[in-house]
C-alpha cells in the first residue's frame, strides 16, 4: 500500500476509490479547520450533495441502536432501480468537543457494520474549525458526498440548540422520542416540533406509546398547519421492529421533497445559512484582531474610566 | 405628578430622584436595544459602577427565596459607617426571553420588599437588544448604578452557559447548590466551579449537607489552586438561617477584591468583554446587511450550483 498523501485532492482521489483511511484524514482536516479545511471544502462543494438524514432526540432515546438498524435498512431497503448507496454515519456531540469518548463507546454497538466497507462510521468533534460544528458538519457532509457516499446519517447526542440546528440542517430530520420521555411540551420546548420531518416513538414495547402518539398528534394539530405533516413511526430498535417502516417514512419524505421542489429550496436555504456563518466566523476573526490591538486597549481604559460607553468605543474602533 | 418624559437624560434625572417608573422605562429601553438603548448606555457608563452580586444555580435550588432574604440582609447588614445602599434585583431567564412569566411569578414571593421604595425588583428579558442578554445585563447594571442603586443582585434561572456567563460577570458570583443537588461533578460540568466566589448550600435543613460540603471541598482542592478559595456557606433560606453569614461572606469577598486590586482588574476585563461583544454584534449587523444584498443572493446561487465553496464566496463578499 502506498503511503497516505497529505494533499487534499490526492486524498480525495483515494477516498473516492474507497480508501477509508484517506477519507478519515480528510475529515480530520475538516474538524481542525484552517486553510487545509478550506481546501477540502473547495473540492467538496463541487461534487454532488449526498442525501442527509438528521437524527436527534433526548439522550437515552436509543438513537445509536436506531442508527445501527437504519444502516441495515438503507443497505437493504433502497429502491431496486437505483444503485445501493454507500452510507456514512456522523455522530456529533457538541457538549464534548474534544473527546467524543461517549459517542465512540456507543459506536462499538454498531459492531456489525464496522467491517462493512460500504459503511463509514465516524464520531465528529470540532478541533478548532472556525465556526465550530455548525460549519464543520455541513462541510463534512459535503466531503462524504464527494467521496461517493450517497447517504449520510447525522446523529446528535442530546437536544441542545446546537444539536437541533445540526440535525435540522439535514434533508430529512428524524426526531426520536420514547414513551417515557414525557409530555409533548418537552419536544415543543426543545424546538424539535418545528424541525421534525418524521417522528419516531422508539422503545415502543414499553407502556405509554398510545399517549406519546396522542401527544405528538395534538402538538402537530396545533403547531404545524403547513404542507408536510410529519409521520409518526413506532420502533423497537433493539429488536429491529418498525425500522423498515421508519426508512420508508424517510423515503416518503425525501420523495415529497424532490416532488415538491422543496429539496432544492432547502438546500439553497442551507448554503445561504452556511455562507452567513462563514461570514460571521470571518468577521469574528477580524474583531479579535482588533481586540488584540493597541487601540482596543486604550478604548478599554477609557471605558473603565467612564470616559466612553461601549457603543461609542465600538463605533470608533470599527471606523478605523 | 408630571407626565413621564421619553428622553433618556430626563428619565435618568427622575430615576435619580427615586422615580421607579422612570427607572423601569429606562430598563425597557435597554431591553429593547437600538439607538435609545445606546443613548441610555452613554449616560450610564459615565456614572459609578454599583457593586454587583451574581446568583446562579440549578432551578429549584431556592435562589429566589435566598435573594429575598439577601435584600433584607443588605439593607440591615451594611457596614455602619456607610450609607445604606439602595438595592436592585435583576431576575434573568435567557430561556424565556419574551415572557419572563415564571420569574415574575417567583417575584411575588418577594412581596415583603415590593412596597419598599429603596428596593427595585425587575425581571429582565431581551426584547431585541443587539447582542442579547449578555450585553443588555451589563448595560442594565450600569444604569441601575447611575440611578443611585449601590448594590445590584443579578439572579439567573438555570445553569446554561448564558446564565453562567451573566452571573459570572458580576463582581462577586454566588453559586447555589442543595444537598439533593447531586455530586460535585454537576457543578464542575456546568462550569460553576470556575466562576464561584462563594458557594451556598441552601436547604441545609435537609439530609446530605455534609456530603455536599465534602464534595465541594474536594472539587476546590483539585480545581482551584488560585489565591481566592470560595467560602462555603450553609443556608436555609425559607427560615432565614445562614443568610447573614452568606452576606458576610459576600462582603469578605468584596473586601478581598478591593484590597487586592482585583476589583479594578475584573471590571476592566469585563468592559473589555463587553466591548468585544458590542464589536461582534455590530459586525453581525453588517454581515446581515451583506446577507440582504444582491451579491449574497448570487453567491448562494453559485454555491448551490457547485461553482463556489462558502469560504471563497465569503472572501469575495467581504472584499467588497
Amino acid at each position: 500500500m502506498t503511503p497516505l498523501p497529505t494533499e487534499p485532492a490526492a486524498l480525495l482521489a483515494r477516498a473516492r476509490a474507497d480508501d477509508r483511511v484517506a477519507l478519515a484524514r480528510l475529515l480530520s482536516y475538516v474538524e481542525r479547520g484552517g486553510e487545509t479545511a478550506m481546501a477540502v471544502a473547495e473540492l467538496a462543494y463541487r461534487s454532488d450533495v449526498p442525501f442527509s438524514v438528521g437524527l436527534t432526540g433526548a439522550p437515552g432515546a436509543g438513537k445509536s441502536t436506531l442508527t445501527d438498524r437504519l444502516i441495515t435498512e438503507v443497505r437493504g431497503g433502497w429502491p431496486e432501480a437505483a444503485a445501493i448507496p454507500q452510507v456514512a454515519v456522523l455522530a456529533v456531540d457538541p457538549t464534548s468537543p474534544f473527546s467524543g469518548g461517549a459517542i465512540l463507546g456507543d459506536r462499538v454497538r454498531m459492531g456489525q457494520h464496522t467491517l462493512d466497507p460500504t459503511v463509514f462510521i465516524r464520531s465528529m468533534a470540532t478541533r478548532g474549525h472556525l465556526g465550530g460544528l455548525s460549519l464543520a458538519v455541513p462541510d463534512a457532509i459535503r466531503l462524504l458526498g464527494a467521496a461517493g457516499l450517497g447517504v449520510v446519517i447525522v446523529e446528535t447526542v442530546g437536544v441542545g440548540q446546537m444539536e437541533v440546528d445540526i440535525a435540522s440542517a439535514a434533508d430529512t430530520t428524524v426526531v426520536v422520542v420514547t414513551p417515557g420521555w414525557g409530555d409533548a411540551m418537552q419536544a415543543s420546548k426543545a424546538g424539535l416540533l418545528e424541525v421534525a420531518d418524521v417522528f419516531v416513538i422508539n422503545k415502543a414495547d414499553r407502556p405509554g406509546v398510545r399517549e406519546a402518539r396522542r401527544d405528538l398528534e395534538q402538538m402537530l394539530d396545533l403547531a404545524r398547519p403547513g404542507a408536510w405533516r410529519p409521520e409518526i413511526v413506532e420502533t423497537t430498535a433493539t429488536g429491529g421492529e418498525g425500522v423498515a417502516e421508519l426508512w420508508r417514512a424517510v423515503a416518503r419524505h425525501r420523495d415529497h421533497l424532490v416532488g415538491s421542489g422543496q429539496l432544492a429550496v432547502r438546500r439553497s436555504d442551507r448554503v445561504a445559512q452556511e455562507l452567513r456563518r462563514v461570514l460571521l466566523a470571518r468577521t469574528e476573526v477580524k474583531v479579535d484582531e482588533l481586540v488584540a490591538g493597541e487601540e482596543f486597549t486604550s478604548a478599554v481604559k477609557a471605558l473603565a474610566a467612564g470616559e466612553l460607553d461601549p457603543y461609542q468605543a465600538a463605533e470608533s474602533l470599527l471606523a478605523e
